[in-house]
């Protein structure tokens, strides 16, 4: 590195992040990048560098020179302070001064259902210095995609959300990507993997209660599982989709949504003593300004793909006009799969950078 | 357009396209373009114009001035011949001959089982004249995709083949742009229509000649169906997968096989009897030299995802590095997905190049 921070190798192009929410999906960001270093260079010539850290409760650390990344996550995982008193927003604005190629914000903060904030004034900060977004956080694709990706257009900035739905399973960058000319006209899916769970649980003869304290010993479930069970976090995908698939302009709170609750379980053994399986489904149909989407506890017949699910996988079936219906099924997640989804769109990022180098 | 067959608008890139192949595929690949006209003009300022049309037993068309599809569509339909005694090497030098931004031949010849060919030397033929390459036809990739995509990036080309399995569905494509430094494991998948008819008709109680048989009458089984009863459609479709996905350079000569007779059918009641379901399974595992591909009577668990797949679906399941095992499923096939495979290939190719043209 010379002085003022720029790679020796003049063919390299220098991306700055930083991480805003530094979690487990956060952490695990770091070493997957670390990890797949090698993929970057090779591929996009693509070298990154941490520049800044912010926590909710354990404060920020933040330099244009880089930071020490694993001196931040010790001291993370300790029950540390990072060392500054910084805030998200400071440490946004702190990128924005970086001179490297590529600014990208890297945002995985938890999802607030009342208005997906503050992660959504985070990206409007970041567009606004002139920085890529990179959210893990369902709250900005869901409450406010439309306005978001008009000032990522205005700014010539880049507003990626693949972890939103099914973790890093490409879903907008397959339809993006991968099905050009194609428009989707509805979908149906199960999103939500904690009711998942539960339903599957029931059917075997588990009460609700059982199975929420199983899954929340397990990691699987939050402390607090309302998110899942009342239907939000379902929901909060559905309007992603819908926004981002079927130009909807919607937020979660426009989708009609049911909950698994306690009673749930005798309505699941139910649908079962009928060959029928109770699932948790997200749906859409409609264009334009006229998408309805819905999370309902909808009985599938048993040998139908949603119905045969294993309890930890997630599947979305898509309609679509030239390729009829087409479904993609995320098996198990974990935490790798989170963390890949931002890898995935730093990908995306570098992609669409090193095509306009060429100019 | 002026004189020499530039169009007016300089900012519109012409592509010359000329079809080896006048089967039912090619003609509704015709349809589909000018359909989507719009499309390709306003993502990619891409205007496309035929200049070439060989069939095996129809004769041919030719001429850099573009070509009347719709009478050559007529005439073929009619039985009639298309005017010209030219052979698919002599379109495919046409082609060669334009001044067009992009020369593109687009193949869609039938499968020859015993080495790929002539669809092999067409694909040469057109890289080796500065043609990009657009296949439906498994033989190329199954046969000799290194060699071919050796050529192609030393021509700097493009050789493309999203038909060969799984029509429009996005395989190759998912893998190349929707899931970066991703590296696949192994597969396994049901990839071949009429068999998986077969065998859901025999559980029902149908014989398997009247199975066939009803199936040729529906259109959905060839007249001589033993490409796909004696798995060799899977087995061409295993090699592609495996010599794209995981660098196995093999042929469909190469992969284990196993065939779907008569005496299947009773295998097939007695696995339901079990509660498993058989199913014509191709797979594969290893990586780089190693690559084992088997095309495999199997017995699945009845609740499985492959178990449940209509008779008429299709599905793939992708074990990879980071994202654990991903399913994409194609619910049901027609003319238009096989079509659609030959356009999405198209749209990379406009994509590509409009990348370039940066320059």
């Amino acid at each position: 590195m010379d002085l003022d921070g720029t790679p020796a190798n003049p063919n390299i192009l220098r991306a700055d992040l930083a991480l805003i929410g530094f979690g487990h999906v956060g952490r695990r960001f770091l070493t997957l990048l670390e990890d797949r270093r090698d993929h970057l260079l090779r591929e996009f010539q693509l070298e990154c560098r941490i520049v800044g850290i912010a926590t909710a409760s354990h404060g920020a650390v933040a330099s244009l020179e880089g930071i020490d990344t694993r001196l931040a996550t010790a001291r993370r995982i300790a029950g540390q302070q990072l060392g500054s008193e910084a805030t998200s927003i400071d440490v946004i604005r702190c990128l924005g001064r970086s001179n490297a190629a590529l600014r990208v914000m890297v945002e995985a903060t938890t999802l607030c259902i009342t208005d997906g904030q503050p992660a959504i004034a985070y990206a409007e900060a970041a567009l606004d210095c002139g920085c890529h977004v990179i959210s893990a956080n369902k709250g900005p694709v869901s409450f406010a995609y439309r306005r978001l990706s008009d000032l990522a257009r205005r700014s010539q900035r880049s507003f990626l959300f693949e972890g939103a739905v099914m973790d890093g399973v490409p879903i907008f960058n397959l339809v993006r990507e991968a099905m050009p000319a194609v428009t989707v006209t509805g979908f149906r899916g199960i999103l939500n993997t904690t009711t998942q769970h539960i339903l599957s649980a029931v059917e075997q003869g588990e009460s609700f209660a059982e199975a929420l304290a199983r899954m929340q010993a397990e990691g699987i479930a939050e402390s607090d599982p309302s998110l899942d069970t009342e239907g939000w976090d379902a929901a909060a995908k559905a309007a992603a989709l819908a926004n981002v698939l079927m130009d909807a302009d919607m937020t979660p709170h426009a989708v009609e949504r049911e909950a698994v609750t306690p009673a749930t379980a005798d309505a699941a053994r139910t649908a079962l003593k009928k060959g029928h399986k109770l699932r948790l489904v997200a749906s859409a149909e409609g264009r334009d300004g006229n998408v309805r989407a819905r999370v309902r506890l909808t009985e599938i017949a048993a040998d139908a793909l949603l119905a045969t699910l294993p309890c930890s996988a997630n599947a979305l079936i898509l309609s679509t006009d030239l390729l009829g219906e087409v479904a993609i099924c995320q098996m198990g997640g974990d935490l790798t799969q989170t963390a890949y989804a931002l890898f995935s769109d730093l990908a995306t990022i570098a992609r669409r950078r090193a095509a306009s180098m060429l100019s």
